[in-house]
């Protein structure tokens, strides 16, 4: 199994780029995760990267050379990600780690130097081409509490325990951490005894999730095996679905959201490999006594020993008011991804089950990672129980929705006794008035 | 205005290229949609065309010189259409039709001849990279119908007369006219007792629709007015958007279809310009005196005037008893695009109200186009009203959904008095077995 855990994985391997080696970077040595970048102090050109602590690693024919390997996707020009099998993935993974690791020869780190960009010089661009985008629904935490607001007698659908439900998202639209979010206009029929208008959207939220990318991808009328699942999963990344309340619920019926929800979707910078993710893996949910078992084609034995991702999930909020007064961004959730009652694979292996075809580069995501607690909740829908309770924040604010001006702040990281810690970067966006 | 009358739709235009004078082609020279294609005969590239008669005229470098224009579209070398102004696709219209024209002068003549293909000979590729595809539900009747099998009391929910409702569908699995159809397997649940089983799709259908793709897109956050609407849209072909009922029933709430349509979706090979379709423009729907009035941001004057397309469809059916038998195929239903109820001008500018941005090859369906009458409805599930009311066919053959060699035919043309009829050609499909 290539994602089994290794020697990339030993807590004690240090980099010789020194900022990778701070307890506290997100990008540590055992992390290696992908990106897309352009240098802007250089004349370079677009290129794939591995970032480490402070410094993005290009692949350029030089470095993999100096690695002893051949750059795997493709034509260095196109600098674009393509589909490689999870063994290749690996094999680069671990000559990116010898060379960077402290006892790397010295003409190796000669010749990786000459390719390693400051992370701050860097624009980061989305790591893959995204064909299509695919949202799941799958936190049962989320779909019961959403289910109650709307239908309190029965918050989940029959469905929900025998299917990953998900539906498509819109790709055009995906932008990176870090881009401002226009509030987006929409009709909105708060008032039912009178006609809808066309205004701002007033409950404008953000929504927690995981996103992962295909990498190999499968013939159209080929299903995907859920034993074979992973193989085709190249890493992970945070999404903030962004999603309109008042539009969603006035238009959702009968084919789902639309217009709440393609406005606007923020993926974080980094690919982590599903192989940097080895020692995070855990059990997939564990259903109650009276829930169904999963159909067979969405079954496995070791989709239910490991198929399960211990991921923190945080969301802070940063207003226009605690940036005037240097105040913290105020922390609104903690989830954590294995609290999802479906794992990756069975997303992945549910989507394709009917031949549908993925392709190197569509992003799925999970849906809002939403725990038990309250404080768990993976969204202000949720958090705020529809805008009843508002949330009070010790700038002495309070936000039902979000405001012009608020930065949403996403965090993800990966802790284990005996692992170092990873992390998955930040996903951020700030909300800007509609015009 | 670019979608206006002018000499390239004059009737008593006639060809050099004989079989575009044929009266029964769906490509006289009034038409002239675009594709693009690969000469399977010749050594030749992929190139962008223009259909013609029995002949698609390759628009190459020497071909456009002759023509006295330039290649539109990027790079001849990529033989992809891009986004391009109404004004210089509508140039390029009249410097094809004086090319093709019975006067043309006979060194062009010679130099367009030289370039010009058997539609025979080649193989008919999509005329767009799609990136982004949408689905709208715009046939009232349609609506009414489907809402009546499963909300009697309730068939058209309260949004339907204020919103265009559209959702996502899935661009990966788009194919061409001709490629099968292999039987999608899905989660069934039509014995609400047990537990659902994993199947092939038992209640597979197909939807009449028409496509439409975008040509200029448009910038994320910036909307596009009504009135401009149309200067967006490149042309239209015909869409066949196969549906597997039984999984839709099951799976579609709370957040719309998913895998009961991404399993595969035909689109015919042409695409018809807008400029084509000039003659045949007519008013919007007529709304009842009860309805609302569309929003303001829905409205123009010229949408209501001239918005709605007069486009006959058709579609057949032709069973492996019927090709066995050398049957004619059995014709299932004819409807017409101006009885939907939203136009497409007010599809694609309800989908970038927010901000959405559409992208150049973007492809936007209208829902099944149903028409007030029973042999004017676009799919089975109204046709046979849920399987309960079976088609009889002249073989003695009957239909409730689609069986394993049925190939479905779909045909759309326009006819007007004092114009030439100009055809979008056909969409096929043929069910083959799931495995």
């Amino acid at each position: 199994m290539t994602y089994e855990i290794n020697e990339t994985h030993d807590p004690e391997l240090q980099s010789w780029v020194e900022s990778a080696n701070d307890p506290n970077t997100d990008l540590p040595i055992q992390n290696l995760p992908f990106c897309r970048a352009l240098d802007t102090k250089s004349s370079g050109d677009i290129f794939v990267g591995v970032a480490i602590g402070d410094k993005v690693l290009e692949l350029s024919d030089d470095v993999c050379a100096a690695l002893g390997t051949s750059y795997p996707f493709g034509e260095t020009s196109q600098a674009v990600i393509t589909g490689v099998s999870p063994q290749r993935l690996s094999e680069l993974r671990r000559a990116v780690s010898r060379g960077l690791a402290s006892d790397a020869a010295d003409d190796v780190r000669e010749t990786l130097s000459f390719d390693l960009h400051a992370l701050d010089d860097c624009e980061i661009l989305p790591a893959f081409r995204i064909g299509d985008y695919t949202d799941f629904y799958c936190s049962i935490f989320h779909a019961t509490n959403v289910g109650s607001m709307f239908r309190p007698d029965n918050p989940l659908m029959p469905n929900y325990k025998y299917i990953p439900i998900g539906y498509h998202g819109r790709a055009s639209s995906i932008v990176l951490s870090g881009e401002d979010i226009k509030r987006p206009h929409g009709q909105n029929r708060s008032d039912a005894e009178k006609p809808p208008i066309f205004v701002p959207s007033r409950n404008l939220d953000y929504e927690m999730e995981l996103g992962f990318f295909v990498g190999q991808g499968n013939e159209l009328g080929s299903p995907i095996p859920i034993e074979r699942a992973e193989e085709h999963i190249f890493g992970v990344c945070l999404v903030n679905d962004w999603s309109a309340r008042d539009m969603q619920g006035w238009e959702y019926q009968p084919l789902g959201p639309f217009l709440a929800k393609n406005f606007a979707t923020s993926i974080s910078p980094f690919v982590v490999t599903m192989e940097a993710l080895a020692p995070f893996r855990t059990k997939a949910f564990e259903r109650a006594e009276e829930d169904p078992r999963p159909l067979e084609y969405l079954s496995s034995e070791r989709d239910r020993r490991f198929g399960g991702l211990d991921i923190n999930l945080e969301v802070y909020i940063e207003t226009e008011r605690m940036r005037k007064e240097n105040a913290a961004p105020f922390r609104l959730s903690r989830s954590n991804t294995k609290d999802l009652y479906w794992t990756i694979g069975q997303m992945l292996t549910h989507h394709a089950s009917n031949g549908c075809n993925l392709q190197t580069g569509d992003l799925l995501a999970t849906g809002t990672v939403s725990g038990r607690e309250k404080d768990e909740r993976g969204c202000l829908l949720e958090l705020t129980w529809r805008g009843k309770e508002p949330i009070e924040m010790p700038t002495g604010e309070e936000r039902r929705f979000l405001e012009d001006g608020d930065e949403i702040i996403m965090k993800g990281f990966c802790e284990r006794e005996g692992f170092r810690r990873i992390g998955l970067g930040e996903c951020r966006g700030r909300i800007i008035p509609a015009e």
